[in-house]
């Protein structure tokens, strides 16, 4: 397992400020690991709204079957997330768990267990004794309180090598409202499956359904632009909680997605998610590099978007970007076999600005020196251009090391 | 590059008889590498058919393009291949090399350029310069003879580490025939990209319709059924020439896919094809493990191979294997994300015959120590039963280890 914290990790942690409505906290539950937190409890007041979107695994783990049937009535109490054990593949015993868990969490805080939204990641296939929950929640909800946003990060991770938090403030009417949001990348968790989860927290007074299409257009160009290695847990979930405290400071409450008083915090939240979709690519297992994939010239942005994810998803791609080589004869493979339309001999690639190829054929005019030095950064753009139409997309991820080999294969020797 | 044989190479090398109306030469024209052989001519006697399959790749290589156009006329004299260049992503450069290679070899050998079929692979986005062969074209015609599989082989290879042959022979009426095939598989050329390349020889007089038919159906549970990384080379290229020679032996002519004479034969080349796609399995890069994936239990046979290539070309399936991990939270994963039809609470998974989960959860009879043993062979055998239907299928591929990042990653350190 990899402990040394990722070299692409953000230089410094964000202060995130407290979000009215949200109280957190976190304990030690000693549910897998020893000697650090797994259990992350947020309470949210009465009225507090709730959106989300789960991985697209016909598998899903027992607590992202629990969330999709609460999505629907909207509203939340509180979010229950533990580390450790994903509760995925567990069967009946895992359905058995989350309503457990649930229960448990229900009684202590006075809610309706339908309100307890619950996350779960780290080893699959071993049976979630809800009763540890039980053990903590009493404590978790005495201690419950504002601030504690580097905690709660904290008590998420698996083998993430550094905890992720971003936070923005935005008006709503003429209030200022307030978006946190921790996640937890795509770290391994021996001796099972990578998991991302995140979470969003806001005091804006939104409707459930607006929350919903607000989420649904706000992962399209953020965290489903994001691949580490093509992978798709059971267990994904992003999940977006609105208290709607700042409508006693006079923020308006919305009912309609296409209210105008909306743009501002359709921004905010949007960048919120991009920050946190970008640091789970800087924490891709073993990556030395973030990849930045562009493709334009396509004949539609999903096409686009297909081309730039083979890219992103190739592992010759990724191993010679890991090798610091603008291999850019890889990408051509990588866009032939995307199945969509392309003309090899309108093909341009740069690596990090720099033209490499053109129009089908490596380009002359490009300097091997100047290439080398760009493949040797941190940071690498890949762009292609089809040369077809009008269609762009942006994907980002990592590059594929030795390292992410020795993570995911190695920890039984 | 890796140059140690892999350790799931056939253990002995195949001796192949000539086939009537078939010879071969090969030579070093210094395309690209020193001191070994790069160009392999095939001569084939008049009246010879041919039949063909293709890399899907939306970029293929200009020799790819060359070919697609000659397989519906049918009739080949000569075969020309050449290993250290693939005449890929060269725009009109690369026609250009392979209309001049084919007239070279078509004035030497006085038959129509389009009766000579192409084929190349090597180093992706460099020019091909065909006067390479007009230097070596002559004395190639001059030598060829009907041994020299072995050469043949060897000529085409770039970083394989074992040269890859397969013999079979069938009854056609009351005529024994011979059917021979040749392959390179899925290794690295600096500083680009994996290509497959097959070429199948028999003397039985089969007409090109026919003959395509049979490549068609053939390579579904062969070519078609091996994954190495997921990549899609721009070159892959399988060829299958029948000389028809046998007839002069009394073998009919056969014209109809649907003759029932062709039995024996269809079961050959199909022998001949597996065989070869095997090796290119055991000599993926830096194989350690030769991996089979069995579905079954799927809704239908395409949802069980795209099940069964979900988990084969799942990175963390390929690492765990590598790490010698039975790890069936990760396959579960992968049979979540292929998309197709699966309920969680009926899957079962065996590694090596042994059942490690069993509807939903672990099985909880399964032996450590027992499964432990199974992993540590060099073929393992995966098998998912999905519980839905009758759909099985089975493709092959091999393990993801850290070799496979330094040839793919490293060569320019």
């Amino acid at each position: 397992m990899a402990t040394a914290v990722s070299p692409l990790a953000p230089t410094r942690t964000p202060q995130l400020p407290a979000v009215e409505g949200v109280r957190l906290a976190t304990a030690a539950a000693g549910i897998r690991y020893a000697g650090r937190t797994d259990v992350m409890l947020a309470l949210f007041e009465p009225g507090t709204t709730v959106a989300g979107v789960f991985t697209r695994s016909k598998c899903p783990s027992a607590p992202v079957e629990w969330c999709r049937t609460l999505i629907k009535p909207g509203r939340a109490r509180a979010l229950v997330v533990n580390s450790g054990n994903a509760n995925a593949f567990t069967g009946k015993n895992g359905r058995l768990a989350t309503k457990r868990t649930a229960d448990i969490t229900a009684k202590a805080l006075q809610c309706k267990p339908g309100e307890v939204f619950l996350a779960s990641t780290g080893v699959i296939g071993e049976p979630l004794d809800a009763r540890k929950f039980a053990g903590v929640m009493a404590g978790l909800a005495q201690t419950a309180q504002g601030e504690g946003w580097l905690d709660a990060a904290k008590a998420i991770m698996t083998t993430d090598t550094f905890p992720k938090l971003a936070t923005a403030t935005a008006r709503l009417g003429k209030t200022s409202i307030t978006i946190n949001g921790i996640a937890k990348g795509a770290g391994m968790i021996a001796p099972d499956m990578a998991t991302m989860l995140a979470f969003v927290f806001t005091d804006a007074p939104i409707a459930a359904p607006v929350l919903q299409a607000l989420l649904k257009a706000g992962v399209v160009d953020t965290f489903n632009a994001v691949t580490i290695d093509g992978d798709t847990s059971t267990s994904d979930t992003l999940l977006v909680f609105a208290s709607g405290a700042a409508a006693r400071r006079g923020a308006p409450r919305i009912a309609r997605a296409s209210d105008p008083r909306l743009k501002a915090f359709r921004l905010a939240f949007q960048q919120v998610l991009a920050n946190l979709a970008e640091q789970v690519a800087r924490d891709g297992e073993g990556a030395r590099k973030l990849v930045e994939v562009v493709v334009e010239g396509a004949v539609s942005k999903p096409s686009a978007r297909r081309i730039a994810l083979s890219i992103a998803n190739s592992p010759l791609v990724k191993t010679a970007i890991a090798g610091e080589d603008a291999n850019w004869g890889r990408v051509v493979m990588a866009v032939g076999k995307a199945g969509e339309p392309a003309d090899r001999d309108r093909l341009s690639i740069w690596f990090g600005g720099i033209r490499v190829a053109h129009r089908g054929e490596r380009d002359p005019a490009y300097d091997e020196a100047e290439v080398s030095a760009v493949m040797k950064k941190p940071e690498i753009s890949l762009k292609v251009a089809l040369g077809l139409g009008r269609g762009r997309d942006r994907v980002l991820t990592c590059d594929l090391t030795k390292e992410y080999v020795t993570i995911n294969g190695d920890y039984r020797s």
